[in-house]
């Protein structure tokens, strides 16, 4: 039960130590070569990327670490750390603070620890394979669901659903009662609460989705991709959350067509 | 210049009383009969209007009153309150704190005073006609942008356009350079401190934007109905505000199309 309990101390020391590294670059220069290497969001992502690489290097040199800044580094060891300083770029660099930090450790390609930090919102989800999910320090769990029909889903944007997932993502939104749009990894704090019943993305990568699966599977829920396999490394970015297994089922029919 | 100034202390009064009153409803009972009429969002948006039309009738007997909740008092009065205290009732029943307390001031039909509350953020923007827009006591600004490529666009949902609407909508966020959702009336706010450029809503009611006119126009903002005509309680619910006159110059021919 407490095999990854040192690893998880170390997730937050990191989530700690990216805040005031991402907090120092929010609401500053916005509108200013946003787009350009030198932006705020590009600088503090950098910054805080670098942070923590050297915090796990320093604590396990022989870990792997896949970040959305500065790459793979030892891909092929049992533990890889899987980092993204600041998801929700578009909220960021618009002064929303709905940005967070996401921080996993895969073992053996399996997200066994997960970290949601939000900056500006001083809030935490920390979930730990085999250990309830914490927020802000509280145990939570996530509540149950009688059918689509009475579901509350999230997700950040429809245009992140191209092609024949557009068609999949409206198919399911029009079965829920309503939809939510513009909360990127907040959805799935907020699910893994009891608070939404269920998050549809897509064109996501490894950093956005892995920190997820421990928040989300210690309070009681299913995260899996849209065919309800588990979530990795090599998933497509297609992402399922909800806190009721039958309505994870429902609302993976209701994709598929 | 001052003509207002008291009417605006009374409005920061009644942001003030409804904080605590909202709060103490939020993240409380979730997910338990939310539709129904004793639900946490329409228990706090009744006794939040409540106590604001208390206020209001003991400082402003001969003021008239229009409330989501409550319905008209004195529509023919020279000045007109009109109140939302839950703004973003979707963000609120799933415990997102981006929800907002509009509160306007009308004058002969005109807003000239206008409060953006955010109770679970603690932030707040207040505008009153022929002064500089505060955001948390501090004066802003909206900034340039060069055109519609360049813009960032806010809307709530797209689910808020309906029929030749939504083709208007996605005529304009085809032409922006990003589009972000999901933030009610926070991303007039978000606007009026220069981080955002663009915001596009439809299917509003008089107390979505009355509040939303003195504070875009007060830092340096247009905000109008799709067609440029002025906001007031007979407008049609199209809202376009932009940080700059010609972008959203550009913005209302995109969506004539």
């Amino acid at each position: 039960m407490d095999r990854y309990a040192t690893f998880a101390v170390l997730a937050q020391d990191l989530a700690d130590a990216v805040r005031p590294l991402v907090l120092r670059h929010f609401r500053t220069g916005l509108g200013f070569e946003i787009k350009a290497d030198q932006s705020p969001v590009t600088i503090a992502d950098r910054e805080a990327e670098a942070a923590m690489r050297r915090m796990i290097e320093a604590a396990y040199p022989e870990h792997g670490i896949f970040g959305e800044e500065h790459g793979v580094a030892r891909a092929d060891a049992a533990f890889v750390w899987v980092l993204d300083p600041i998801d929700g770029t578009k909220a960021f660099v618009t002064g929303k603070p709905l940005f967070g930090t996401l921080i996993a450790l895969l073992h053996e390609g399996r997200p066994v620890v997960g970290v949601i930090d939000m900056p500006a919102l001083n809030e935490r989800w920390v979930g730990v394979a085999g250990q309830e999910t914490l927020y802000n320090r509280q145990p939570v769990r996530v509540r149950s669901c009688s059918g689509l029909a009475g579901a509350w889903l999230y997700a950040t944007s429809p245009q992140m659903f191209q092609g024949a997932d557009a068609s999949a993502f409206e198919r399911l939104r029009a079965n829920c009662y309503a939809a939510v749009y513009g909360a990127d990894c907040y959805a799935y704090g907020l699910l893994s609460c009891g608070w939404v019943d269920l998050v549809c993305e897509a064109s996501t990568q490894a950093y956005d989705y892995c920190a997820l699966v421990p928040v989300i599977e210690g309070a009681g829920g299913v995260i899996t991709d849209w065919q309800g396999k588990p979530l990795g490394l090599g998933s497509d970015g297609r992402v399922l959350a909800a806190g009721d297994p039958a309505l994870h089922a429902a609302a993976q029919r209701a994709l598929a067509g």
